[in-house]
């Protein structure tokens, strides 16, 4: 396949997946509450001829380009699930779901990938493999939409996968790639710590689960300064914190929840040792009793060397692409671990900050927007790793 | 007036008082939302022919037994709202209305007061003076409903005041006086901290409000024990923090709320300097923002000592009263010191703690009931108080 | 006795008090290490011929002025230790001993219970009783002088107590005196935590003392706004905290030390449960063990209300004291408690500020220092206190 | 030059080196206070007939072993200064210097560099090139003695340049090599916080620098939690609080102690910015005032890859070296970095772990013990990267 066709193929493309995209970000769903964007997807699909099957592990959708079943087959992933941050932007494609909106790109997966397979529907003489394409609902939220499609059969028959994420990290023209450690292991709990609640003007007759909450998320930030290795990498945030409804009442309990993210198991199990023996002196030391809902998060993200160096050399050959850059690994978390778990693949990065467009704001913040010109490279760079894979295995 | 027959009188009033309090515990309202608790107080005392007047200071209803304008004229006070609390009790009457309860005891007060009205109605040519009856609302919020009562009129005419609040600190049989302060002053702050958000996994480009939310209630404890004289008393409670609402995104702001209770303004000044100055540090600490909403609250009440020397007198008198007690001032507000800066007057405690009727909770709490036994010690020294206040003033 | 001529001796005997004074006070000796001091006070008495008793109670010395053993028999106390302060001052009677200091007035106690011994052996004739001065070692440090004192046989034979404090919280010129309950208990602590040090940048390696210590101290604030009763009385203050030598080594332990004043056995139980309950769940949170050594302080002085009766009386009749001022309790400690609850009596305060001479810092402070004037009242009401009650016991 | 010959002169010095080693260990002296030390070195030193110069940087000792000016010229360094350190083992060769200990394995530096001399001193001719041996002063403590030691010339015509530092985290037989960034930047500060002291009883009336420095201490905290990217390394130990003498006083001011790792010095400079800014809100806050000593500490050392690969080369060789291992960098410390500002070179480890032995606590600590076997690796590692490094150049 020569480069330069497939370029323009997507650059004929792209008004349909700005299209897409936004029609998305208006209409966005929460994590396992999804049902109008998977029947979107699965119509989209449909139209392009391609096999689908809705309702994987859930609410995914599977679409299957099949040349030929003796031949390699390769499967490109997006993720569909929007957050529940209300959308701030003024832009005419700004979410009409109140406290809803796509602010970590999700959408921007999706147009690239049913792009892709527009565009891969429309050569199928020219593809020595077959390609599946795995839209997957809920990535946001424990445990996650992915481990469900796998278990309904969405690898069945993949060899490799590719993923990617936009970031606004990036500018649009880069592309990122990591080998090896991509992602860290994103555990969440909830505690809920119970006192006896009673009139603010005595505390002494109640067991204040306010002050014994104060008192945990501030004894925490010492389980990390003093207790892991400063040369392994862990974060622990205290995101939620909900007490009280009035100011001359002490609550009976307060909620706390938060993040533990690591890299590797040795540090999981140590923060997790942690977290309990801080509770338990807590519980000492205040008379609270408490409940620890502890959710283990995805395994880390690791991906294949030579998957990766196909991403590498396939970004390389884009010309929008100019500069494909080394990342190191970060402590978010990433469903996208089950896959590979299974099969060879890699995640990479695709750049669409521009500041001109605002389009840098932080993901999982209410002013969140992307430069869609760099969902180009994405989509470039997906169907490049994709025949570059079927000519290597052809040979 | 013959102490024996008066006490027959309440006797017989009873059973009626019991389903005053047990209707109006079933339909609570919050405070500044009452609409048919103040209705069904106004038809009970136009049904007595008492003279009648609503809205009095917003939602407030007042009485009027007149007797002869040139005679003295005493009013007595009742409370009539209610608290956002899930009423956890398992009685027959308990409240109707979700996430709203009496669990403060007004239903009782109200009750009390309109007991004292319809016995006082009827032996209108044995009073040698006029009788108010100040049904307020809104005693639990900020700025309360007696200051409006007071500004549309309530105690016009009036020349002195008595009121009581039941207490579960108290057995059935005991009542409770104090001389001079009584009360605290309730002041209730609302901070919002407002940073910068962002994913869990990153807190180093965000500036992490819940994790100078923390910061700042743990320092503020030291404005307690450092700065504070402890031969005076202070309480300061953080009873709200609301912050985030998802595992993996560090909000922008949090909201926290809570009571700072002192007896004088020496210590309320110097309390919300420590505040104020606390936040500036925190501030310059942690690169946060700050919203301080600083709410002062009522007076303390300040009971008169002949009013008060009336109602142990009284009390005294009455043969279901075992004892009589002088209490220690306490750090509670009560919006009662309006009405005592205008004319004298005096607030007492009416024991109603039973717990062979699970009448034991604390005040503000989920279980929280009365045994309603003891409502007839308060209409009886309400009474007698009345009686005893018109003698000394016709001497 | 003719006050006049009673004032006038103690005029005369002004410039010997300062001298005795000055010279105490630049010869400072800690608690329970006094060896010259009491040499001094023996060789003063006896050159009045007073009959002396030293090394009572371990370094005390009594004085005994036996008019007739029949008669009724008043006992004048004065401590005579220092502080381990290093002297601030620049004046020519600073401390010569580095390090130590008469801080808290007790050389002014001494001059003036010296004083009043030289005045009374003057006039035996006139005295109606015998009078015991009592020169105690030891009152700052637990568990002080006055208790070995008393079982040393100090108080044998005494019917009557009397005691002052200087203070340079009252003008010269004001006597302040306290009914009752006069001062806390002052409990003292002692914690050693023990954890295991290391290498400082490997902080994981360790169990760390140092951060374990901060939380505990941290967390002791809670214990007293959230677990004791505002309307009580209580101080925990952390005065000690000794860690480590060196930048780079994490220490094996540290040792925290401080006091727990209160005015009863409640809030001192509550307290100490609240000390052991924190220690036990730092224990459990760190890793660190702990020695906790505490050690229970003097009781309340609890004056006798005669005898403070009989010191308001005296004061009102001194000319140069112009003002004569009842006294909140504070949490200050006093080992005159103990002879307290063997006789009665009272403890007084006289004022020495004097902002003109410097002498306004507060005790226990490096620059403290007293108005040498305000003496003279001191004497002057221990000496009408004695004549008075030698006239109420002959009545 | 033939391996087996020179692992058997280091076989035969054994004894002296071992000799060496608790002489010095018997005898340690503390970081700027050396004095029998480098007379003790320069003595051994002139014994071999090699060049002494002494006294240079302050108390560094420089030997040279000089064979022809136009050849290469490579440095073996070794740290001679102690800890202040009380020796708790129970060894015949435990430190006679109360509270003084070569805790960090200084002494078996000293040995392993004497021995080398002594074994090279003797094979003059079959040396390709000259060595000098750098027994430097003050490793511990800023400035450290090799900043002086090559501003007085201890580098001048060294172009090459070896050291390595004993272990008790790796086993006897065991050498770890690491290539580039092997440590961090070791900054130590020290704050004095200024308060007003007083009264234990009267913390209202003082400005407590006991409470501020514990506030300080846990706010810290969060500058490592909350605002240093987990990606990146960073340690912040509180290592020295020095607060009061006395129970009922608070102290004017506290003395507050630690050290800030990092590996670059964008981490640097963002802790330095937080230190001071946590000072200021704290000032704020608490009325405090501060003094901020902070000292930066040696830059990293970065180990140079050539060199390296002599070391691990060379390490192979040796028969008694059963495993090389590449190590992580670690936060620690080690001013050996300016040696390598200068010429190329590298900082080796050897094993000296070995719990037979109890030579298995970690450095710094009370009973720190080693293997002295494990410096016969040492000197061969050293001896063995000298001749290799020799033939490199002459080829």
């Amino acid at each position: 396949m020569e480069i330069k066709s497939l370029e323009d193929l997507v650059k004929d493309q792209f008004n349909d997946m700005v299209q897409i995209r936004r029609h998305l970000h208006m209409y966005p769903e929460l994590s396992f509450k999804e049902v109008h964007t998977p029947a979107y997807i699965a119509d989209y699909l449909r139209n392009l001829n391609i096999d689908v099957t809705e309702g994987v592990g859930g609410r995914g959708v599977v679409g299957k380009l099949i040349i030929d079943e003796n031949l390699p087959t390769v499967a490109l992933r997006a993720d569909f699930d929007a957050l529940p941050i209300q959308d701030l932007k003024d832009t005419p494609y700004k979410s009409t779901v109140p406290g809803v909106m796509h602010a970590c790109g999700h959408d921007a997966h999706t147009a690239i990938v049913l792009s892709a397979a527009r565009i891969l529907s429309g050569m199928k003489d020219e593809l020595k493999g077959n390609v599946v394409f795995i839209h997957q609902h809920a990535e946001e939220v424990d445990p996650g939409g992915a481990i469900q499609m796998i278990a309904d059969g969405a690898l069945d028959g993949v060899d490799a996968i590719f993923g990617t994420h936009v970031s606004t990290s990036l500018d649009v023209g880069k592309i990122g790639y990591k080998y090896g450690t991509a992602t860290g292991i994103p555990d969440d709990f909830t505690i809920k710590l119970k006192g006896q609640g009673g009139h603010a003007s005595r505390p002494h007759h109640t067991i204040d689960p306010v002050a014994a909450g104060i008192s945990l998320c501030n004894q925490l930030q010492y389980a990390v300064t003093r207790r892991s290795d400063a040369m392994d990498s862990v974060v622990l945030s205290i995101t939620m914190f909900n007490a009280g409804t009035q100011h001359n009442v002490i609550p009976d309990e307060v909620t706390i929840g938060g993040t533990i993210r690591t890299f590797n198991q040795d540090m999981q199990s140590l923060m997790i040792k942690e977290l309990n023996s801080t509770l338990d002196g807590l519980s000492r030391m205040t008379g609270v009793t408490y409940d620890l809902d502890y959710m283990r998060g995805y395994p880390p993200v690791i991906n294949d060397d030579a998957m990766t160096d196909i991403v590498v050399e396939s970004a390389a050959k884009i010309s929008t692409v100019d500069e494909t850059l080394r990342l190191e690994p970060d402590l978010g978390g990433e469903d996208f671990s089950y896959y590979l778990q299974k099969v060879p693949g890699t995640f990479f990065y695709t750049g669409v900050r521009n500041s001109n467009f605002k389009a840098d704001f932080p993901h999982h913040t209410a002013h969140f927007d992307i430069d869609e010109s760099g969902m180009i490279n994405a989509v470039n760079v997906m169907l490049q790793s994709v025949f570059t894979y079927f000519e290597k295995e052809s040979r």
